[in-house]
């Protein structure tokens, strides 16, 4: 890691999730529903009110929200801290703790991983001297959470920064930043990398229709950290890479077949093919932990539909007639021949096929 | 023309533009702006009133500016025949209203051709008896240039309805139907046509960011029309593609070189790159009034840029930070390579290239 990057990390402007002081501290959500206009951390009193920020995406993004469960079992100890309760009874609250937070996202796989790291330490503390011990030995286990997903953005940013050549202009598509992790995040880290060690690149950012994550958050996250970028439709990212104003796309994952084939964002494998067809590499950066090794072919893995009015009347007005049908598929499958590359914390999976991601998930 | 079209014309349940009576008679149009929601003919009781209309986008489409625009002449020259103005004042009067209805739209090829030849009309009556005359031959003309374009639009409906096996899906983009010309349009002709005959058509409408025409309009056409349809975000169109629910994309036009590199709006070039990845036949509808054949190689073809807010804050909420960059085009240009056919009211171009194309056209 470089010394610019070193520096870079002590300024971050903002975080998703952050814990004050010891096990009776105060956990903070940065409130993604506010952004862009306003940037405010609401502090969390309770394990009610930690569910009801997951529920309403007030924080968002696999990683973060893993890490915020976390968090919020230790702020649901503190009445059993507080009135010094007997360790019995600690450890069946704690253990509730957990199932009532892994009931705000059903599909969220980070967050039943996070909660089941956190059962584990419930068991492995049964006999401690009191709920304050334990309270500290959940907290440790939060920050250990915490860190090692500090840890595994850096170094996707390390690896993802180091395929770009200085002066590029770079598309990226949704939200795959700091807000949705510890920081910096899996494909924008790579572009907040590239950026702290000085590689002059240009970011386009598509909007990403229906629910735009890429011009209220990307685009956010872009401006905070001072990056060069540009929004726009999803619709022109085809006349930008005509233009030559992009040399390489990045894209985070969703999920990642043993074959490499990567469920994202809807639109993403739309970029793949125009990606191709201009001969501009395409890159996947995820976690070794969004391989799903069980699944091998891409059409395999389900499409989840949403709700129409996403499209018919997002942000406050109608826009198309009353009654239409709508088709919103949450996501698309890009095949892993349309990728140039997978990029995660333990190497870089190039070409990408069953083989070579079963040889680099092994490192990890 | 089969028979079941003819009984479709009869039954469309909308126009764009109308007139009413004599030269003494009233001009309506449909206020664009208020659909989706509301749909309502506004009376046009002076020509200032036309002006506004036409410059807001109560009326918009190049065909439809044009008839109304030279409706609206007519409309101009109604106090001059009421109070028998001389015929030397009502000639003057005549051209200054062609002028000041030519600076509503100042890039709208289709309505300095109108105006032109309301003018014509003038010089040639500048010695008729009286006002009232002068008025009925602009009438004459007016509906003349009404009925051409709808004759224009049936002819391309035909033609392109032909192009489509029955049962098929079919991907449109932006709005191409009877709202933006005399009735049916261009692109959505084809579609209409193919419906009323009964072929059994399921469309696909990209919303078409950032000013959603597709949403807002085709839909709502589609609808009015009673045909099977389905609107989708612009970044869908790839996974439409990839599950097999479309087999043609067709599009309108704002510009066609001289061997067929079309200029259309902003991600119709993106959709031709990825029919081509998918073996999907792509489909251009224009009139051969589009065809600009002054220039050979789309590359040649200035790309307007329009202002940010219409990606930042549409539809009255913001949607990005504050000072951000936007990149915003109002079209692109789809190499003459990517088109299957280009489908013209005097024929089929296919393939396209210059030599074809001059053939066709030579037709008109």
């Amino acid at each position: 890691m470089s010394d610019q990057t070193h520096i870079a990390l002590g300024q971050s402007p903002y975080v998703s999730v952050r814990w004050h002081g010891d096990s009776l501290g105060q956990l903070e959500l940065l409130d993604q529903t506010l952004l862009p206009e306003t940037l405010r951390m609401i502090p969390i009193q309770s394990v009610e009110q930690a569910h009801e920020a997951i529920v309403s995406l007030r924080v968002r993004g696999a990683p973060a929200i893993g890490i915020a469960a976390a968090y919020a079992v230790v702020t649901g100890m503190r009445p059993l801290v507080e009135r010094r309760a007997a360790i019995e009874e600690s450890v069946q609250r704690a253990k509730s703790l957990c199932d009532y937070l892994a009931t705000s996202r059903p599909t969220a796989v980070n967050l039943f991983w996070a909660l089941d790291r956190m059962r584990r330490i419930i068991d492995r503390n049964s006999n401690v001297a009191s709920a304050h011990e334990l309270a500290n030995q959940l907290l440790r286990e939060a920050r250990q959470i915490h860190d090692e997903d500090r840890r595994m953005c850096h170094a996707i940013g390390e690896y993802g920064a180091s395929c770009f050549e200085p002066g590029s202009g770079i598309l990226t598509h949704c939200n795959t930043g700091g807000l949705a992790t510890s920081e910096f995040g899996t494909a924008l880290a790579a572009i907040l990398t590239a950026h702290y060690q000085g590689k002059q690149i240009q970011v386009y950012a598509d909007e990403t229709r229906p629910l735009l994550q890429g011009a209220r958050l990307t685009m956010w996250e872009l401006q905070q950290h001072g990056v060069p970028s540009t929004l726009i439709c999803d619709s022109m990212a085809a006349q930008v890479m005509r233009e030559g104003r992009v040399q390489y796309v990045i894209v985070g994952a969703d999920r990642i077949t043993a074959r490499g084939d990567t469920a994202n964002k809807i639109g993403t494998y739309g970029l793949a093919v125009l990606a191709r067809h201009h001969q501009i590499p395409f890159f996947v950066a995820a976690p070794s932990s969004t391989f799903d090794l069980s699944i091998v072919d891409g059409a395999d893995i389900p499409i989840e539909q949403r709700k129409s009015e996403e499209i018919t009347s997002a942000f406050g007005k109608r826009t198309a007639p009353v009654d239409v049908q709508v088709y919103n598929p949450a996501f698309d499958v890009t095949p892993s021949e349309l990728i140039t590359a997978i990029i995660t914390e333990v190497g870089i999976i190039h070409p990408v096929n069953q083989q070579s991601v079963g040889q680099v998930l092994s490192r990890s």
